[in-house]
């Protein structure tokens, strides 16, 4: 693997600040419509600019990994057939991006068609980048886990029999995944009230949810799928991984304590999950590889080895916005506390034979560091509700409230640069009234 | 509700038995292909025939609930177009179609045109009916339920406390869902070998599943959806049910019973899951209506009350067919032992304001009976191992051997008809080697 060089494309004709996160190093995807044009097709970002890549279709070269030809993919309203392709056209594709963007074209600012193509943030509406086939969510942070595990099982045994062994998941909710910017809507469903000295069997209640939660996650799209009956090697794990996003698992702990024995999270998580819209590749996210986490006692079984560092250092934070108020700083993480890394996890929803589809989406459980204002969930952060949280402006929180509007964001930062995801924001409505 | 009539098509020119799962009181839909038309479009079945939708297109009415313009939905490769226009429109291209294929339109046999579109269905190949969006299964028989918590938990108390209170599911993988026919290969995965008198605590291994198993089910497709945060109120839960096939929920037991907790079952179901390729409308259901099972304690919650009879008279059969041997039947059951309705069921999915979206797949869950011969598994017709299934022919199992197809099947007997589902197979072919 060659690291990522700054040689070619180290800066753009376009201007940004250092601190935006998407600089020519990032080279995202995404899908866009505009009032003009109100009919989703996928673009590419630089600086405060979407790039509509349905427009420039004739600046892909005739011959190589991603041609004119290829390109067509891109006027399609998500980037499925783009994933389809793999990771040489992915990367020929960049290339050719990072080229066109880079100083030495700069004369493409008198492009008067090139330049219809590069539209403001301001102006464009966000999509989501796939149809997700399916959507597995998975639970590798070991902190997060440990504190689960701590305030609910035995603190002395937080850890689940088979969790150090395999990278425990389950099966999402595809629906209901939107982008950014969407408001979601707190969830009614059933709830079991705490037993009192008269009634120790209270009988469940149905109302609007009461622990209306966040989880911080990352999650990845898959690339290529593989063919039912015949699972993904790990040595060819990084081939059906196309890029990232920001992902807040949404999450309702009253309804989800009294539904999830024996078959997992059901109604308590299928209510929402938001993703960051533009999807930062793999390749962009090369410079920032970092050690992955060590797993030595227990060793995983070789299926579920790889040597190679598959671990990535991106700040993430997590703010909460109450009506009026400015945002205020809940959770300071980072990716790089996962245990499971992206690879074992698409080996694992695999080994059994289970086909992957391009445009598949795999979260990765919430990620929570190990000091208390690195938690990834305010479940975690309140201590089960132990405590409250501070959310400055004189607020505090134990869970979301109504009207609420939860902010993450992830960024790595480079040698005067910053590849970022930008944001992935929700607002909580209350519930619906019936 | 009008029940089902027999006055205007009791019978049909097309020939078949009385015993023949498709006559002209059923019109079911499901997608087909032939040789020298390869791509998949939109079909009935009548007796031994297959009715080529996309070929029939002018044959309905230019006014009404369902016209020729509407019919244009039969030239896609699924049902999703076709299922998303609403109960008026099936009811009404159903009736069509009943009046072509009745007695008084024989004179249809000379008819070129149409007599091309009818294909015998020796010469057609079933593709799925929908592209799944999601794929929830439920826990919905009590008699499996119980006996799931009798084998592995508490004899006494075999019902976790949530169960009697609401449908209790899961999510599950919606890209392995394939059509009857198709083989499936046995998963490999880790499973936990039983603690030794020298080792308390073994270490989990790596291999082919040696606990395979089948799940009889039934399962409801869905017709339009509803919008995100808009939960589905029971009393309208019966426009958004298209109608239902046979389901076979595959399930690798060694590897689920060491992966699901605390998040539900993953690789252990998401290898594969086969449906008969006939959806049997609810219409042509409802002359086989039976009182829901009674829920009196506790009682449910008002949101998930509904007082008219959505319970169905559904014989279903599973057998084995050891290689170069006939079939054995291991399980005679009825869909009609359901605690839980499938209008339940749906209300549940999107009582948090979880969105559906036409074609999503509903499983009803393991359909058990209450005699040792109606168990929808072979775990619990093994009773968890400790006895031999006689499968005929001298042959007996515990679980799935490779090369064993499983054959499932369900009828409903009507006065001199049956409405049948046909058959749900698959054969389970060798652990892929590595
Ligand atoms: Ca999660
Ligand atoms: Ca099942
Ligand atoms: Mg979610
Ligand atoms: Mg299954
Ligand atoms: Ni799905």
């Amino acid at each position: 693997e060659t690291k990522f060089t700054t040689t070619m494309a180290s800066s753009s004709w376009v201007e940004y600040s250092a601190d935006n996160h998407f600089p020519v190093q990032n080279i995202p995807f995404g899908c866009i419509s505009t009032a003009s044009e109100p009919e989703p097709r996928c673009a590419t970002r630089i600086g405060d600019f979407a790039l509509d890549l349905s427009k420039i279709k004739g600046r892909f070269p005739q011959e190589g990994a991603f041609t004119d030809k290829d390109a067509q993919v891109f006027d399609k309203s998500t980037l499925n057939a783009f994933m389809a392709l793999g990771r040489p056209a992915w990367r020929a594709c960049r290339a050719t991006l990072q080229k066109l963007l880079g100083k030495d074209n700069a004369s493409l600012k008198d492009d008067a068609e090139f330049m219809a193509a590069l539209i403001p943030v301001a102006n464009v509406t966000m999509h989501m980048p796939s149809q997700i086939g399916d959507y597995t969510d998975f639970y590798s942070s070991k902190e997060h886990a440990t504190n689960i595990g701590t305030m609910f099982r035995d603190a002395s045994k937080p850890l689940l029999p088979n969790w150090l062994h395999l990278p425990v998941g389950y099966h999402g909710r595809a629906s209901s995944v939107v982008v950014s910017g969407t408001p979601v809507r707190r969830p009614r469903g059933q709830q079991k009230p705490k037993p009192t000295d008269e009634d120790a069997d209270p009988a469940p209640v149905y109302g609007p949810c009461k622990l209306c939660d966040f989880e911080v996650e990352m999650a990845f799209f898959t690339g290529p799928g593989n063919n039912m009956g015949e699972a993904i090697p790990v040595s060819k794990a990084q081939d059906h991984i196309f890029g990232m996003v920001v992902m807040n698992d949404w999450s309702a702990r009253d309804i989800q304590k009294w539904e999830y024995v024996p078959l997992g999270p059901f109604t308590a998580k299928n209510w929402a999950t938001t993703i960051s819209p533009w999807i930062v590749t793999i390749d962009a996210l090369m410079p920032f590889q970092v050690p992955n986490i060590e797993q030595a006692n227990p060793k995983p079984l070789p299926y579920l080895q790889h040597e190679d560092s598959f671990n990535f250092d991106i700040d993430l934070t997590c703010g909460i916005k109450a009506p009026e108020k400015s945002t205020g700083t809940v959770c300071k993480t980072n990716f790089k506390h996962m245990y499971w890394t992206m690879k074992q996890q698409l080996v694992q929803q695999s080994v059994s034979g289970c086909n992957v589809r391009p445009g598949d989406l795999y979260g990765s459980g919430t990620i929570s560091g190990k000091t208390e204002d690195s938690y990834g969930s305010m479940l975690e952060l309140c201590w089960g509700g132990k405590k409250t949280v501070d959310i400055g402006n004189g607020e505090t929180r134990k869970f979301i409230l109504d009207n609420d509007e939860v902010i993450m964001s992830g960024s790595c930062k480079g040698d005067g640069f910053t590849v970022g995801f930008g944001e992935c924001s929700g607002k909580v409505l209350a519930a619906e009234t019936w």
